[in-house]
């Protein structure tokens, strides 16, 4: 009997904690495991590769999908079929997908084919996304460590600021991911658990108005006499219009942002003349392993784990979920949902979680957990260690 | 006998760690000690801390300036008087001013001046900046950590690139400080040491050709499939324009740079036509304590303690530099070198530690032990738990 596992979508710096979850779950099971090289694209070239050989300790340490990613839909009947021929060519009897909304549209799709021919192959769904904004989930895999990297470094810069405003820059602006929901321009609040955290947040769940932003850093100037901003790449005008619409769209169709952080600092420079600073974390916030919540890394894990365990015990056609049983102590225990209730839906950050410009004790409540408890890589010549599979790259 | 320290400049990571060994050995020495607010600019609004009663153990972890750093520069003989009026009240026999060139031609003109009046004050500067750009010392304190961020964060990102190139982003682009020296560009080359880090580094001591920058990054991309990029914000053409010239100067008469990063994305992505990725950490890689290099955050302490030890034994006039007896191992001695020498000065990346696009294994083998070990802050709530000094603030 045979395990297939692959990584999809945009990356987390826990998702291989996944993977090492599925794989050694799977090879103590006794099942020989293969991995599609960049998800279902590589699987669909026949890249596979066989893991049991391989020592994936690493997996636990390391950011980003080790075994590469894609961003492939499946496009046809053809596709599937496809499929199913290396399915059936490989012998394969388990498939775990490890990502987002869109991959368990695929997840679902294949499982959906598999129960229609007849073919002995169980499905689940892993969740992963530092977005965190799958339904029907507390939270997603990746989320924590993506916020606890957001929170130190909004922390760090704003001390950065708070040294420096008596005589040069006054306002500084961290741009973060998350084009649809706030989840984690909110995590930049979370700093205000150890007293230094953003003074102004802005979230794509309000509409933006550059009146009452410009009125809120004028007052902070007054107060404090320096002001920290953090301002998710996907905020809009009230119109509808992204702040940092690049004027077109890409291949896909979707809007084009660029910058909003150097966008926002413009306005305060231009209508407040006060110095700016700008910084755009960009990749390294999702793939900041070296500052992953060990609450973050364990449950990652964990999802790979259960994934296995269900899918043994007969299970396909869901995803893994995380409930929480208890906030305090912290507790939580794992739960499924059919994988098509999960596609294409966005979970936005709840209402009573922000108000205009802050986040909310109750989100704080809600965040607080999934950043705690430190979880360090190995470190060699000062850096971290990671495993570098190197399958991942063209030859 | 009354000791005054204060921070000045651009601020690091373990500056902090310098003012704790200042402070710490002048309390053990029985010294009455005071902290100027926000450099010598509070120092001249007498804004001055008695520290003796305030626990500031915190100072080893925390980033940025915690008592305030300042860009002034001693403007005429009336802020010289003013500032030895101050002196005469608190009884100011020793000052301590931790800063980089322009601080240490503060505190050259101080050590002067006092030698002219017969005033008794001994007078020593406390090296530190990220930009490693100061001369007659190996290398200062606040280099080996912003380095040791800025290659973990090159590594973590590539590593990013890397997972997802197959049908997404072909390129990162990382925009690095140092607007002079490349420093802490060719710092992102130190992934290599484990691995994974950039394909190209652009250096400001390298004149910008933008075919010869195309063409290589069209043949990483036909070797590998993908590209990492870092790049120094004071990258120039070879008129000596820089490249993200934003086309007008600052009140201190800078060229204004933005987004050079931005800048270069773009010409890889129109020129090539291939999908970019641009992080800019700004002031994250020069706050980020939580990364910070054991070594480093040992010699901010050690030149803190020094100035002191010089002091009393009489010194003054003299900045602390770090001399490297061994390197492997790893050994240090602190000397000396008047203050004068060092302001207005620059120490550039030198040619045998980078060749085009890439540094070279002797950068490599004089960079790697300053990034060596780690000392991680303390964690509460999940996050770093910084010392953060009230008096910075303005009421």
């Amino acid at each position: 009997m045979k395990v297939l596992y692959a990584q999809s979508g945009g990356v987390t710096s826990v998702i291989n904690a996944s993977a090492y979850g599925v794989l050694d779950e799977a090879k103590k099971a006794g099942l020989e495991v293969y991995v599609g090289i960049h998800g279902i694209s590589g699987v669909l070239r026949e890249n596979l590769l066989r893991i049991n050989d391989i020592d994936i300790e690493g997996l636990k340490y390391t950011p980003s999908a080790a075994f590469g990613s894609c961003r492939r839909k499946l496009k046809n009947q053809e596709d599937i079929n496809k499929l199913f021929e290396i399915f059936e060519k490989y012998e394969i009897e388990y498939f775990f997908y490890n990502g987002g909304n869109d991959s368990m549209d695929t997840a679902w799709r294949l499982h959906n084919e598999a129960q229609k021919r007849n073919f002995p192959l169980k499905v689940i769904g892993v969740p992963k996304t530092i977005d965190n904004d799958l339904p029907y989930t507390d939270h997603c895999p990746g989320y924590g460590s993506a916020a606890k990297y957001i929170a130190t470094a909004m922390m760090e810069a704003t001390l950065d600021l708070r040294s420096m405003y008596a005589d040069s820059t006054r306002v500084f602006v961290m741009e973060i991911m998350g084009r649809h929901a706030g989840w984690l321009a909110a995590a930049a609040g979370l700093g205000w658990l150890n007293g230094i955290g953003p003074d102004i947040i802005l979230f794509p769940e309000v509409v933006f108005n550059k009146e009452r932003f410009l009125d809120k850093v004028d007052e902070k100037i007054r107060r404090k006499g320096y002001c920290s901003i953090a301002v998710s790449e996907g905020i809009k005008y009230e119109d509808g219009f992204f702040v940092a619409d690049m004027g077109y769209t890409d291949s896909f169709g979707n809007r084009q942002l660029g910058g909003v952080g150097f966008t926002i600092a413009g306005m305060v420079r231009s209508e407040l003349s006060l110095k700016t600073h700008v910084a755009i974390p960009d990749y390294l916030q999702r793939s900041g392993r070296h500052i992953a919540s060990k609450t973050d890394v364990e449950e990652a894990e964990g999802v790979g784990r259960e994934a296995v365990r269900l899918a043994l015990s007969g299970v396909s056609g869901v995803m893994v979920t995380i409930e929480r049983i208890s906030n305090d102590p912290y507790k939580v225990e794992f739960k499924t949902v059919e994988l098509n209730k999960v596609a294409e839906q966005t979970k936005y950050l709840p209402e009573d979680f922000h108000n205009e410009f802050e986040v909310t004790d109750k989100f704080i409540k809600y965040a607080k957990p999934l950043i705690e408890g430190e979880f360090f890589p190995p470190f060699k010549n000062g850096l971290p260690d990671y495993l570098i599979i190197e399958e991942v790259e063209q030859q």
